[in-house]
């Protein structure tokens, strides 16, 4: 159809944005951006795009609008509250693509308010994306999206120029799913973030060569999407420009605690997450890379760490065995606590199990351990009990005590692991530290 | 007795040993002293006191001898590894008081060496202390002292000297006895004393006047004897030198996750606290009196916060509110943390309640939650149910977030009352967050 390719909307033209757009007018679509970054405009300018003045004047005229700002607040002001807002100024008939993250509350309370000013009309999809700037440049995101019938049929197309072909996940449920699905795999985003910085810090600290460690960890099952995608950052401090801002993650943990809060469940994992990214912010990074968290558990640059482990082989394996283990169990708590919620909020779970292997929540625990907490926990193909991992675990907060390394997260871990022997799981495969999250029988 | 009153060695003068010390020889006593330190050897001297130049020379002669070292591994080199040590310096049949807090299992060798180097002889007393250097100086610390009777009888007068006359407990079970009672007291003690912090952190950010907000906690069910006793300074900024330094609470609580990990107890609350303590080192608040802490919160001054709130009345009532509920339910947590663990410990337990309601891990909530969980969670004088504690402690949090303030204790004991509700305990009085921690019966 790229004679007939309808032109389209954009509004909001951030580090994700910018990629998405352009990659739009690269497919051959007229797109008209607006962001509020004036030199935004001159960028996309050079890169094909027609410029608009406001959110308003984006829409306008196009029947098709993405709108790809940064916070629920920013997306309400584009949509509504502006004073040349989107939803006055789309034409009849119009499809509207709301991309940001937000919470599902939010993305619901958009379609009332579209109804409630008479624009029942437009064809609104909640379909927020995973994946780095990098993907949203190539057209390759994960994107979750959820809404009518009527208006997937129609956004579909757009949808999947954005997509990667086998990214793209119709969430059953209309809007909000879309929402509660990408919220889902932010507990795990939100923790493996951190978890990528406090393993690597850790490495620093015990005398690990830092690209040794890396190597190690993903090529273990310790594997883990972000780990593997944020510690080359790592060993080049390349934080400025972030890919992604530790004040992005820090708003998606928020809408992962708030909606906790919501529903009075435990999410310790994330909480703590949470409190350390609060915790970089009077530092001065919250506008760098979120990669830059290894600051915080080892100051300088840990590739200028004194490689004091790996002068001798076997004090170089113990240690590379201890973060090796500390981040397998992170992954391994993490998953519970992510399924648990999921399950909670009666996500599809095959749905989710789908995007999360294949976008930025990903990890071997959640693949392996993920799939037996779903099923049920009738069988395990785990050779390791909780009490193992958390006997493994405790070693790591040990050695890690020794060094005065912080661990968060690994402190947090292994205290859900010791509850769970406490409420009597100790015997049983590691994946049953997923009954700690979940009401008594 | 004063005439023949005995000479006494002294050693490790540091800044709660010096006002031991010094309290000694102002009630007639000669006291020969050492430290590592000269010119804390020089101020002894000016303050009355004989100068030793090394652990032996300060025991050799007398029989009876306290050290007061910081840590285990200063215990261990004065006592026995030093080249001129404690233990084989004493006369025969002389008394070794140890007021250093460590471990029981450390205390436990130190006796077991005694033995192996043919000193049993000695009469050894674990007799941890606390209640701070003015305490120290008057003589009114609370001492936890465990050993054989024969022991407690030699050194009971000696231990009466710098005891309060309600605060010498003699704690059953020997040697270790008097650190565990000294152990689980520091759990109190650590998560009070970042609380303190963590409370006026927050009263700044949302705009409280600080000495107001630090009289309201104090005058509530808030209270606590770290908060009280910690929030003047943080009005003043008085951290330099310290009446407490970060890395001695941060060592005391590094004893407690230790000891938990031993007994795969979990203790988040402690963690948590020791997590953030260790984050403290790198910004170089090491050294610093803990109640600047309160920094990890609030960067600024807190006496110079913005009083936003106290401009509106009901803005201010409801922002009080906000950090009453946080302490109380922080405070509340902490109890069932250690109470838990000092009865899995096999604590004595009305010494541990007398212990605590009398030193510095004193507060309301233990008063009156923890004594009912002691007491089985028969019956309870609370109007609030871990549900009502939730629900306050959910708005706590999130006003916090609302702030971009980190509430890493006040998000930690959501989550455990959220784990409480996951078990059942939702309706039942808030001293049921005790079962959280609590083999399933």
């Amino acid at each position: 159809m790229s004679a007939e390719k309808p032109s389209i909307g954009f509004v909001g033209l951030g580090l994700m944005g910018f990629g998405m757009a352009t990659n739009l007018v690269k497919s051959g679509y007229v797109v008209k951006g607006f962001d509020v970054w004036g030199p935004t405009l001159d960028r996309f300018k050079a890169a094909g795009g027609q410029t608009a003045s406001s959110p308003g004047d984006a829409a306008s005229g196009n029947l098709y609008c993405v709108c790809m700002v940064a916070t629920a607040a920013q997306a309400q002001a584009a949509i509504f509250d502006h004073e040349n807002a989107i939803a006055k100024a789309l034409p009849k008939g119009a499809t509207l693509i709301l991309c940001s993250t937000i919470p599902a509350v939010t993305a619901q309370s958009f379609r009332d308010q579209l109804i409630a000013i008479g624009r029942d009309d437009v064809y609104f999809i909640d379909a927020p994306v995973s994946g780095g700037a990098k993907r949203a440049a190539e057209g390759t995101l994960s994107i979750m999206a959820g809404a009518s019938d009527a208006a997937l049929e129609k956004g579909k197309f757009l949808l999947a120029e954005m997509a990667d072909t086998h990214k793209l996940y119709l969430v059953p449920g209309g809007i909000g799913a879309g929402s509660n699905m990408k919220m889902v795999h932010q507990v795990l985003a939100a923790i493996h973030i951190l978890a990528a910085s406090e393993v690597m810090g850790l490495a620093a600290r015990l005398g690990l060569n830092a690209k040794e460690a890396g190597e190690a960890l993903t090529s273990s099952e310790a594997w883990g999407f972000m780990h593997e995608n944020r510690y080359p950052r790592m060993l080049v401090e390349d934080y400025y420009p972030g890919a992604s801002a530790i004040t992005i993650i820090l708003k998606d943990v928020g809408i992962v605690t708030a909606a906790a809060r919501l529903h009075n469940f435990p999410t310790p994992l994330c909480s703590v997450a949470e409190q350390v990214y609060l915790s970089a912010l009077p530092l001065g990074f919250g506008g760098d890379d979120d990669a830059s968290a290894v600051r915080l558990y080892y100051p300088d640059p840990i590739s200028k760490a004194e490689p004091k482990a790996s002068l001798d082989p076997a004090t170089n394996a113990a240690a590379l065995k201890i973060v090796v283990d500390l981040l397998t169990n992170i992954h391994l708590v993490a998953a519970a606590e992510a399924v648990s919620f999921a399950r909670y909020l009666k996500v599809d779970m095959p749905l989710f199990y789908d995007v999360v292997s294949a976008a930025a929540g990903g990890s071997t625990m959640f693949k392996l351990r993920g799939a037996e907490m779903m099923a049920g926990l009738k069988e395990s193909a785990s050779k390791r009990t909780v009490n193992d991992a958390a006997r493994d675990l405790a070693a790591a907060v040990q050695a890690a005590r020794d060094v005065n390394c912080p661990l968060h997260l690994g402190n947090a871990a292994l205290n859900l692991l010791y509850l769970a022997k406490k409420q009597g799981f100790g015997d049983k495969a590691d994946a049953h530290v997923l009954r700690v999250y979940e009401d008594e029988k």
